[in-house]
């Protein structure tokens, strides 16, 4: 076994608690001593011990002069738990290995150079890579204040999300249906606009075998459209926010007020895409997840507002001039403006096809 | 050395004409004697020497009591050139190999009868798939009466095949680009609507870096509304046809007859898919490659007159509720109207992907 | 998230432990509440808390109303550690997902039916076979009282393991020698023939970047002529058995003793494999690697007492009729006699080729 | 299609009649003109047309204007056939394109340069590696003066050649055996010692599904022992050549000589194995598969005078300490004399493995 084997084993543990330690990143640590696994540990949830605590605890006496596997440096400020680099001191741990440091530039490196300090050996940089991509979201959080936005379409091969009667179940098959709510359960948020909430009436809750944590639900919806009657301002399943312009009337949002629903006036006419994240972003949403309606989707695009695509396609030719697409709204006059992506995978999912794109980011 | 080797060989012969033996099918054959090839040839233009003869020509004294392996059962009639059977009989062959027989019902078997007959041993079925799979077109026109249809698309990644402005030049790479010219090498036809002949005047020839056979050029246009200064019928690089509704007007029809370009007169209003394809069989299409435009792919796809689809995907997003897409035309009203497909190869190609799929056959 | 996907974190959780909970098996334990994981554990060390008790200690009070993966069949039995089925009743989870069945037909179920008659949902056999091949060594010697016995060889591609001069330093590439390290971290004991000892005088460590467990060493001396001097009964580094006949010099026993080695006498006057290989079984040996020699490998494999060969083939050609060979002794006369494999897996390690094959079990 | 579609396919015709065309090179050639191939054709056998003359043959009149690939610069030169430069300059072919010049210093370039004159365009150098890799062997034999030679070994997993009681039938599958005459078929000569001639009796000859061609066999006999009655010197199935030292007995000579085998004495005591391929070469031979014997194995290995290696492993263990190996003789001393291979492939053949290895050639 080397330093690689074991941070690989930290990554892994980190891995799989994808979805559950909003706003906090992923973190997985592994403690060993003479080549033999002492101690295992993953953040599980805000609030709840980091991922040294765990495996710190697990180890019990043996963490004295054993070597530490973390995937993010180790905390020195106190939190809502203490700082993980005191307990690593105390615990006499000989050896500290970091795959990458804090992305937090006001705390970055602190926590290694107390470490340091108190005569531990540590290490840092092995698997950075892997660690960086485990938290892209997070370190996008972090690193610019705003939520990662991935934007969601499953379409027919020629690109459409309905008929041209507007029928639209299903166009994707099942299995592509189940990956999404995998999505959904990754997310801090899920966003819509007001239409769908008319057209659809939709829970947009996760629904997954084993059930899965429910992303809070965001509505688009300048004025307010939002029928007292749709369920996701009535079923009480998760958070359900409605951000509306500054003309929205006083009547109405009282009446969603007093639903299960919390409505978010901001100071503008229309509603700005940069500054509606910038909001989410304040309120604690790291991740959002656009599932939503050719206009809301278009106006994305348009403020080049997205961090990833996630394309399903049907082999299915639906056709029809009139049949809505996935992205409407205004669109760009220019082939040399339009959003270029770089296509990270490409996979099937039962009889569909699964395309995962990032945007290009031009230098400046 | 197996028969499935020397079979192998005669297919890879074969499919190297792709493109160039049409309306006859490609065929490839190959000369054995004592596990060392004596003779090798493919069939390699309508009119010209068939497989066998080329490669019982190389074999020259050595075919005499040698295997001759052909991708597809010898002929036994007299067309444009002597029957091989008879060939194959004189040159004293001692087995013939045969992958699949003659799709035409009125002479398969008859070759094989013969050679027997004259004491020949043959052996049929030796790889016949890949065999067939390499005549899917050929197969196609000759069981059905009906060119075999193939729609190509190439769209961004939210399928649009323009800007809301109208700009189209270029969403696909120039990989994909080339990839489209060796299809147009490949077809007999190519077809397009007239609209895109009044919007782009495009030349529709075969521009590979070596040269290449270009398609016949055929345009729907009913109301012979083709621009008498259009590339298309005036440069004389191949043939052009326009086929056109009964009501077009007699002296446009002259005025285009004295140019480079055919008018084909139907006796109808309207042009119906079905039955431009099956005039387009009688006048020697059997391979029909549609690059046209909205309305004229959504009119193939509504008749659900098409083989195989081959789209293009550009890592794009150019969005727009009013951008064309690559189907238009009425489209399906219900999803269970629509078309399905079957993928049968996604691959990357340049920055694009390139999708492969045919309609699924439903049992009936 | 399916049963499946926490079931391969568990499967994983285990694999890791892989060389440290020997004569116990692997085990591997996951915690999820609404698809969220709350707990992880793995045994780590024999008299050491089980996998179910590392997990529900991370997942505190979640662990009430949670579901349990665990790789294997949870204990009912008082052992070193109290029953975790009890463990489990007591902390009130709800449902109980298990791999494989304990391989101990004494007590296989007792787990199982104690937390059903609990009002504990029990599912059993989620990846089974991934969790039974997890854990081959523990299964076999519980099932056959036996330890696991894997042959290893390292030869030329002409199946030397020395020149003719006797030169054997170095055949096969560093790659491959540090992957012998990792099997001897991962086995209870390592064999070598007393000639080994003569010859080379051995460490027989596990000699890895981090360290690692060293196996006990075991040599098959049946006249007692291992040196006095050698390092293996004088460093201390791991405890050495030297495995003697009846006739072995009293006064030689004595010498043995007072060092760092245990001399252990069998009743027989040559060292019967067999009969080697159940005394170590019931010193607690499970898993053997033998390394020993072209007479002792001879030995092994004349007495068909193996469970897997691992080969390393290095791409060098020594030659010369009397250059020793990996496996000598007798051999079998007959072809139809010789130990017949099947081969597991082909891979390039270094310059080298790794192979590993396992005996074909012949049906009687 | 590109110049490297067209030159892959000349390449695959020229590798399609590997084994028939020594001592002359593999090669192929594909006429194309406007993109469509005219003609195609390969060398098939020494002393008849070279692939340039069935290419333009079947090409006809449409050679004229044409491009034609070929995998070997034409000759120039008055052979058994007339120069093919000339050739195609009489035909007018517009363009050359060639993969890889002439191996013999003597003429290479003369081809080319006569074309040039003519006013032909030539292009060199397309896919020239894959061209000159199809012709490793010729290669060879015209670059040093001497055959090719591979050496072929068939062991068990513990490189044992036989049990100690000597049955040696059969330790690889059939497959692997199988594979072998598709090698003997491709070579020019097949050579062991006189101690398996008279140890096995065996044909050496290419038993193959559909025939073959038998390689020269022959024997390495320096006291001329082998048996008058012996298989392979009545059989007159391939010519046999036996090579002796200058002390053999002249009545054994010249009985051997009224058989069906050619006696040829060296002017030395004992048989050097550089000496008698070099004497091999004279006489043509081009390739030599070497499949013989544990001693002569040894000579060949000592003397590192083999180009490639070809091992098959059966998965057996047979043991043994006294069972044959499959490279015998004196062997090397010192580890660091050993003849260093590299591994070129791996793969496996039915229950067997099959490596592919060449000599690793020092910088001097
Ligand atoms: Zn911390
Ligand atoms: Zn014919
Ligand atoms: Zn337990
Ligand atoms: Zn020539």
């Amino acid at each position: 076994m080397t330093d690689q084997d074991y941070m690989r084993l930290a990554i892994e543990l980190a891995a799989n608690t994808n979805g559950q330690t909003s706003p906090n990143p992923l973190v997985g640590a592994v403690v060993v001593k003479e080549n033999q696994i002492v101690g295992m540990g993953a953040h599980l949830k805000a609030g709840e011990p980091h991922a040294e605590v765990h495996a710190i605890n697990m180890a019990g006496d043996k963490a004295k002069g054993a070597t530490i596997y973390v995937t993010l440096e180790p905390c020195s400020h106190h939190g809502r738990t203490p700082p993980c680099a005191d307990l690593l001191i105390k615990s006499e741990v000989k050896r500290v290995v970091i795959a990458s440091t804090d992305p937090n530039p006001l705390v970055a490196g602190k926590g290694i150079e107390k470490l340091r300090k108190a005569g531990i050996e540590v290490d840092v940089g092995i698997l950075r890579e892997e660690a960086e991509q485990l938290n892209e979201v997070f370190f996008h959080y972090i690193s610019t204040g705003m939520p990662y936005v991935t934007l969601k379409s499953a379409t027919s091969l020629d690109g459409k999300i309905a008929t041209v009667s507007g029928e639209s179940k299903w166009i994707t098959s099942e299995e592509s249906r189940l990956d999404v709510h995998k999505y959904r359960h990754q997310h801090d948020g899920i966003l819509v606009g007001v239409n769908t909430i008319i057209k659809d009436d939709p829970e947009l809750t996760t629904r997954l075998p084993l059930g899965g944590k429910n992303p809070i639900r965001i509505i688009l919806d300048t004025n307010l459209r939002t029928p007292p009657g749709a369920k996701i301002v009535n079923d009480n399943k998760a958070p359900t926010w409605i951000i509306v312009g500054k003309n929205a009337a006083a009547e109405k949002i009282q009446t969603m007020n007093e639903k299960q629903a919390q409505v978010i006036e901001m100071s503008f006419d229309t509603l700005n895409i940069h500054n509606v994240l910038k909001l989410l972003a304040e309120k604690g949403i790291t991740s959002l997840f656009v599932e939503g309606g050719s206009q809301i989707n278009g106006s994305f695009i348009k403020a080049k507002a997205i961090n990833q695509v996630i394309t399903y396609i049907a082999p299915k030719i639906i056709g029809g001039t009139s049949a809505p697409t996935s992205i409407g709204g205004e669109g760009f006059e220019k082939m040399n403006e339009v959003l270029s992506l770089q296509i990270k995978s490409i996979e099937t999912i039962g009889p569909d096809i699964k395309i995962i794109s990032k945007p290009i980011r031009k230098e400046e």
